[in-house]
C-alpha cells in the first residue's frame, strides 16, 4: 500500500532545517502509528513537489530515516516503512477524568510562588533591555564554546559525558578549580573541599540545608537576593534581615545569637557596593568572637574593571569560618547552571550527600565543556572582553544618569553589571516598570529585594549587561521622562 | 625580556591534543603570573624542539593564543605576552589555618553517607561488568547525539542555551513530551502538568518533598531503590516498607493510613517483576478507597523486548491519583541527568517552585539537545537497537544461569536490563562481590535494597546492559565457581 502524498504536511511549529523537518514529519507519523510497516512512501519527486521543497532535501531525509531503520529502500521501487520501525502503543492515550483528589489538602508542603520573577522571556525583543543576569549574544564567545562542547562530545570523553558519577564530579573540572580558579581569589583548597553545584542558587540552597535547622539563626543582608529568603524558608530556620550601608553588611549590627551569615562582599546584591577590606576583617573577627559561619556569595567578582578585585573574604579567613560560593553561570551564561561550593571537608561531605539525594550530580558533559573552556584560557579572555564592554557601557550609563538627573543609590566601586537607583519619594517603581514596558524599556523594581512586608517602593535596578551602549542614553531618557510625568 | 624555554613543560596530567596542551601551558603560565606582559616567548622552533612536538603544533597554539589576546605577534620578532593579557591576582593564595570551628556541632542537618554506592568508577576496565545503569559505548548512537548537540549549540538556539528560564523549561522539549512521549505511555497531559527534572532521582525527591511531611505516611516496596529511602528520610515522613511478590507491590498489604505509595510497576526495582494489569487496577481502586496518591516510577518501560509494554499505571488512573516519573537518563545515558514529572497542575506548580529554589532549571542546552534527538526519531531508533541487543544478551544470560545452576529470584517478563538472583542460604553476597572483583567480575550485592537493618544477604543483581554477549557465560561461570567454593 502506498501512503497518499496529501497526508503529509510540514508542521509550521517545527524547527530546524527543511531536511530535519521532513525527517521529523515522517518519523512522527510512524511513531504515532499513522504509517505502518510495509507501506510505501511517496517518491522523493512527488513529496518534494507536494511540500514545495527541493528533491535532494527529501532524498537526504529519507536516507537518514533508512539509517535509523524507520524506512527501507527497495531500489527502484522506492522507500517503505521498515518492518523494524518502532511501533505505536497498543492502547489509546487517555486524560484523567476530573479528579477525586482534594489538592489543597493533598499537598504536604507548599513552595509556590517560589522565585516569582516578573521578567519577560522575550526580553531580547525589547529595545532598551536594562535586564539583569542574561547573556549578551554580542559578547559571548560562541565559537570557542562550541569547539569545547564538541571536544567534550568526542569518544575520548565518552565516559565523562555518560557516566553516572553517583555523588561525584568531573575530576578534571575539580582539579582546574582547585589549581587555577580559586588561587586567583586567594584561596587554596583540596579536592575534598570543593563541590560542583547547579549554579550559585543550588550552592546557597545546599549550604542553608546543611548549616541550618529550626533551632538555628541566620542573618541576611537587607535588601538581598530575593531567592535567598525562599531558601531560608525551606531550611525552617529563623533569620534576621540586617540593613546594609554603602560599605555592605555592617558586622556590628549582627544579632548576638547569629549562627550563619549570608553575605555578598564583592558586589552587594542589589546595591552593588563592595565591602572594604577593613570591614571584611571586622566581620571575620566578629565571626570568631560570636562563633558564627559566613556563606560568601562571590558573584561577579570578575567584573572588576574599575579597580582590581579585592581578595575574597574566604582568602582572609584563617579559621575556616567561610563557605565560598562561586559561579560560572553568571560570567558564561545563566542557562549553564554551573557553580561551586568551597568549604571544610566535613561540610562538603554533607553537601555532597545532600546533592546526591536530590539530583546525583551536575551533567557530565557540561562539566567537561567548562573544564576545556577554562583550561584553554578562553574563559579569562571572555571575562576580559566582557569587562571592557561593561566598562564602556558603565561610562555611558554614569553620564546619562547624571545628564537626566537620576538619583544613584549605589554603584559598585569595582565595576559590576548594574546600578541601583532611587526614584523620588512616593514613586511606585513596579507601576513605573509596567508603564515603561510600553515604551519597550525593561527595568527592575526594587521592592522584591527587601525583606519587609511593606518594602520601600522607590528603588530600582538598571543593568548594563545586555543592553548595547547606543541604547543606554535614550533608555535612561525615557525613564527620566516617565518619572517626571508622574 | 625573553622567557627561557626550559621553564616550559607539558603537564603530564593535561588532556586533549598536543596543540591544546601547549595552549593550556602558556595560558596557565600567564594566568598564574609566571609570564608577564611584554615578555617574549621562545620561538616556535625552539619550543617545538624543547617539548618534542612539531613546529606547526606550537605555531597553531600560539596563533590561538593571539586570537584570545594572551599573546601578540610582532612579525619577525616573534610572539610576546600581550599587554592586555589577564593579570594574576595582586594577593597570594592562602590556605585556612587549622580551623576554630567544631564541625560536629556546626552542621545543622546530616545527610552523609547519602547514596553510598560501592560501584567502581573504572567499571569499564572490568572484564565481566554485570554493572547496572551505565551507558554502553557499543550501543549508544554517539554520532547523532553529537549532531543534535551541535545543532543546539547554533546561534539559532542561543537563547535556548543561555537564557535564565527562572522556573521554566525549554518549551520545545515540553511540547514534544506532551505530544509524543507521553501518548506512547497512554498519557495525555497539558504543559502545566509537566516538569523537566534532573533525572528520575530529582523527580522522586521533588514529589516526596511536595507530598509528604512529618505527619504523613508513605509506603515503599521492599526491596526498593535504596536512594528512595534517603529521599523519604529528608521529607521527615514516616514510611512502611511493604514486601513485594512476583507480581510487584501487593495492594492489600498497604497500611490503612497510607498517604503516598512509591511504586515501580513496569520493572520492580530490583526484582524486575512487572505488575499485572489486574493488580494495577486493584492498586488504583485501593487508592481511591483509602484516599492515597501513587508516585509511579516508570523506569525502563522502553526495555520491553519480550512483550509489548503494558499501559502505564497513570494511563489507567481516572481520578488523578498518579504522579508519573519518566527519565531519559536511563535510556540515553545517566550522566545526562534529565527526566520529567507528570501530575495535576496544582502539584506541578509546587514542584516547579521547589525546583526553582534549589536549582532554577535543568541546563537549557541539554533540554534542547534531547528535544532534537527525540523529534528527529533518533531516540526511538536507539531504543530499538538497545532492545535488540538486550534481548540477545538476555537469552545468553538465561541459558548461562541455567547451565551453571544459579537460582533466579526474579526476571522481568517484559525485558529490563537485569536479573535478580538468590545465592544459597547463608551466603554473604557483599563478600562474594569483593572476592569476584579479583576475577574482574562486577556484580551487585542485594542487601542495600532492603529496608531492614538486618537485610537478607543472599540476593544479588546481574545486569546485562553494559556487558558484551560473549562475556556473559564466562562471567556467570566465575560467579558459579565462587559460590561453589564457599
Amino acid at each position: 500500500m502506498s501512503i497518499a502524498v496529501d497526508t503529509f504536511f510540514l508542521d509550521p511549529s517545527a524547527v530546524g532545517t527543511l531536511q530535519a523537518r521532513v525527517q521529523q514529519m515522517v518519523a512522527q507519523g510512524i511513531l504515532a502509528g499513522r504509517f505502518r510497516a510495509g507501506e510505501r512512501l511517496p517518491s522523493s519527486r512527488k513529496m518534494a513537489a507536494h511540500l514545495g521543497v527541493s528533491r535532494i532535501t527529501v532524498t537526504l531525509a529519507y536516507t537518514e530515516l533508512v539509517a535509523d531503520d524507520y524506512l527501507t529502500s527497495r531500489g527502484r521501487s522506492g522507500f517503505f516503512v521498515s518492518e523494524n520501525a518502532p511501533e505505536p502503543p497498543a492502547f489509546p492515550a487517555k486524560r484523567a477524568q476530573v479528579g477525586t483528589v482534594d489538592w489543597s489538602r493533598a499537598i504536604g508542603q507548599r513552595f509556590a510562588p517560589g522565585l516569582n520573577m516578573d521578567k519577560p522571556a522575550d526580553w531580547a525583543s525589547y529595545k532598551y533591555p536594562f535586564i539583569y543576569g542574561q547573556a549578551d549574544k554580542t559578547l559571548f564567545d560562541t565559537a570557542n564554546w562550541r569547539l569545547c562542547a564538541l571536544r567534550a562530545l568526542g569518544m575520548r570523553d565518552f565516559s565523562a559525558m555518560t557516566a553516572d558519577y553517583y555523588d561525584g564530579d568531573d575530576p578534571q573540572l575539580i582539579e582546574f578549580i582547585a589549581r587555577q580558579t580559586l588561587p586567583r581569589r586567594g584561596i587554596l583548597a583540596d579536592e575534598d573541599e570543593i563541590l560542583v553545584t547547579m549554579g550559585a542558587q543550588n550552592a546557597l540552597w545546599l549550604s542553608a540545608q546543611v548549616l541550618l535547622n529550626s533551632r538555628r539563626m541566620a542573618a541576611i543582608e537587607d535588601p538581598c537576593y530575593p531567592a535567598l529568603r525562599n531558601i531560608l524558608d525551606q531550611s525552617r530556620c529563623q533569620y534576621t534581615p540586617v540593613p546594609v550601608d554603602g560599605d555592605g553588611l555592617p558586622p556590628d549590627a549582627l544579632p548576638d545569637d547569629t549562627d550563619v551569615v549570608f553575605a555578598t562582599p564583592s558586589h552587594q546584591c542589589p546595591t552593588t557596593s563592595t565591602m572594604s577590606v577593613d570591614r571584611r576583617k571586622a566581620l571575620l573577627r566578629k565571626a570568631e568572637e560570636d562563633d558564627f559561619l559566613i556563606v560568601e556569595d562571590d558573584y561577579e567578582f570578575e567584573m572588576s574593571f574599575l579597580k582590581p578585585p579585592s581578595p575574597s573574604l574566604k582568602s582572609l579567613d584563617q579559621n575556616g569560618r567561610v563557605i565560598y560560593v562561586g559561579s560560572f553561570s553568571k560570567s558564561l551564561f545563566p542557562g549553564l547552571r554551573l557553580g561551586y561550593l568551597v568549604g571544610p571537608a566535613p561540610f562538603i561531605r554533607e553537601a555532597r550527600a545532600l546533592r546526591a539525594t536530590i539530583l546525583r550530580h551536575p551533567p557530565g558533559h557540561i562539566q567537561r565543556t567548562v573544564s576545556y573552556y577554562l583550561s584553554l584560557g578562553h574563559y579569562d579572555a571572555l571575562i576580559r572582553r566582557m569587562s571592557k564592554a561593561y566598562h564602556a557601557r558603565r561610562q555611558v550609563m554614569d553620564a546619562a544618569l547624571k545628564e537626566y538627573g537620576l538619583n544613584v543609590a549605589g554603584h559598585g566601586t569595582y565595576g559590576g553589571s548594574a546600578v541601583w537607583l532611587r526614584a523620588p519619594d512616593g514613586t511606585d517603581t513596579a507601576q513605573l516598570s509596567a508603564q515603561l514596558r510600553e515604551d519597550r524599556v525593561l527595568m527592575e523594581p526594587g521592592a522584591p529585594f527587601f525583606a519587609s512586608e511593606t518594602p520601600p517602593t522607590e528603588y530600582f535596578r538598571l543593568a548594563y549587561s545586555s543592553i548595547p551602549s547606543s541604547k543606554i542614553a535614550p533608555g535612561v531618557r525615557l525613564i527620566a521622562r516617565a518619572l517626571a510625568e508622574r
